[in-house]
């Protein structure tokens, strides 16, 4: 990425610093949240988005909120952050990674409550930016790990934007592709543009292109003509949240892209760090699926697009089974064909939450 | 239909009347043609679109070329008409109906070719008249086949507009839900929006809305989550061309939602007037695939949604195999998984070109 979508500006007393990734690829502009509130405003407009970058953030928005804390006790201070977190806990309520950093935020305070206010503000401060430092790491590592999926002259399909402006770094599935460029492997990727918010054709293609992958956008609704025309040897996506047993969730038109490549026969790969995982949940129907704005589906560049008052379903995720999902690239090795057994053996002991 | 999508205005002399489609549903206006550059340009710009629409607009415009003719004898006439119709076939490519109806054009003309020529000038006027009253009755009927498919209560998915909009009047798929409507039936209608050019979101949505038919707007990346959700019956759509052995080629997206609609066993059904079939052609690998323009999808409402310079791919249309579809609705008569044998034994002897 040549620029970060996230970075901390300035020391401890600084604050945090984003890419406006609503006005991409029109606009390069950066925000600057000095607040939790802020930084809650961010995540929901979608400022900030990508599960590992809403993680960073969280963790961020978590740190403002206790920033100028006048607690005077370790006590205190966790008392004030655990209104922080639930509170940066409501900006998005499908992303696994904004609790799970909050709930790294929230076990440092807790962990360190005998700590004066001053030096667990501190420890809660380091701990936000290993946060950030560690994702930085995660995305190399996936990129390796995919790599060798990558085929010289290959073709390939994402959808969203799992990229680096997803991430602190190089990405989840975009990081895929960056390390097979770094190799010297030269491919093609079509990127779905992603309605309603267009990340695939704002982002993606902008990213990609950027760093000179070859890149070609298409309509969600192309992928299916494009895998019947052409060759396709392969999916990539990243994931908001995953079942224990390998069901993914992701950004909505993942599953029925994923349905049009087994039709072809395309093997679909998720790529995506451990923290995505939520072990607590047994398959994909318990995740909840957040439903958003109509406006976002309605309305686009000022102009209605559809006729006022009649009615739109916006659901921002879906779910792709298990079954449909060749593999699950993760920072601690490849999980073909997922089930719970297969998921358990290759993250089981090094996930966050175990 | 609440007011013509295309008319002839005032007699012999008149002019072609039209909705501009490419302004709804934020601006109702009507654009007047009144020689065939302007119908070409008409067509071109989809200011008028959808098979049978499109054919009747061929037809006027035909007519329109050699309103003002100075030929003398009907077979200058002809010779006229012959240029004019070669001009017209190349506003669009794929619609057959546009073929089909300039063909009409041409033969009538070159059976009547020892006409003097204001006969033979009379003559094309009313032939291009009965093709817009054609198109009228062929849409009833299409309702009226269609309708028995729509269970009260049940819900339904269509893809692009194959409605009023796109005909004379009623619609092709479309025609079947404001049949059902008329018999009493209650039902909900889920309207893929259709990237890029949103026909779904700005035409089925609105003429739908207006016969008072329950419709939600969908992106089209939705329908797998739809289906997987919530209990739909059934998938009506349009179709552009369809090959002797019942693959259709019909808006881009219509494929992929083919390839959902199997995998949660919801039948899938094209609504098409016998005028659609292409029987020259073997099988839908043969139909050709018009490519727009890039900024189709890469501008909206005036602004960019892609970075500068990125590669598009932006075919027009996709085909479904037949072995996709549950059936087609014909004026003759429903075509059930449709095969070669079982396409001649519905619509052999009443095919135009036969």
């Amino acid at each position: 990425m040549p620029v970060p979508t996230i970075s901390w500006e300035g020391g401890q007393d600084g604050h945090a610093r984003l890419i406006d990734q609503t006005l991409l690829p029109d606009t390069y502009q950066v925000v600057d949240c000095r607040t939790a509130e802020e930084m809650w405003d961010a995540i929901r407009r979608l400022v900030v988005r990508g599960a590992p970058a809403i993680g960073v953030a969280a963790a961020f928005g978590a740190y403002l909120g206790i920033q100028r804390s006048a607690a005077r006790t370790g006590g205190e201070l966790l008392a004030e952050l655990e209104r922080v977190c639930e509170y940066v806990a409501t900006a998005r309520p499908t992303a696994v990674n904004l609790f799970w950093a909050l709930a790294r935020m929230r076990r440092v305070a807790s962990d360190n409550r005998e700590l004066p206010a001053a030096a667990l503000r501190r420890r809660l401060f380091e701990e936000a930016t290993a946060i950030l430092e560690e994702d930085r790491a995660i995305c190399r590592r996936l990129g390796e790990v995919g790599a060798p999926l990558i085929r010289d002259g290959g073709a390939y399909v994402t959808h969203c934007n799992a990229g680096g402006l997803a991430t602190a770094d190089f990405g989840t599935a975009l990081a895929v592709f960056y390390s097979a460029k770094d190799h010297g492997k030269r491919f093609q990727v079509y990127a779905d543009e992603t309605r309603p918010l267009l990340q695939g054709a704002r982002l993606t293609a902008w990213e990609l292109a950027q760093s000179g992958v070859a890149v070609t956008v298409i309509c969600d609704g192309m992928a299916a003509s494009l895998m019947r025309s052409r060759r396709i040897d392969a999916v990539f996506v990243g994931a908001d949240r995953i079942a224990r047993n390998g069901d993914t969730a992701n950004k909505i038109g993942t599953y029925g892209l994923a349905l049009v490549a087994r039709a072809h026969e395309v093997p679909f790969y998720v790529v995506a760090p451990v923290s995505t995982f939520d072990l607590t949940l047994e398959h994909g129907g318990l995740i909840p699926i957040e439903e958003r704005d109509p406006a976002e589906v309605t309305r686009w560049g000022g102009r209605r697009v559809a006729p006022e008052g009649v009615p739109v379903w916006n659901p921002a995720f879906d779910v792709t089974p298990a079954s449909l999902i060749a593999g699950i690239v993760t920072e601690c090795g490849l999980i073909e064909r997922p089930s719970a057994e297969r998921v358990s053996a290759v993250i089981g002991a090094r996930h966050p939450a175990s």
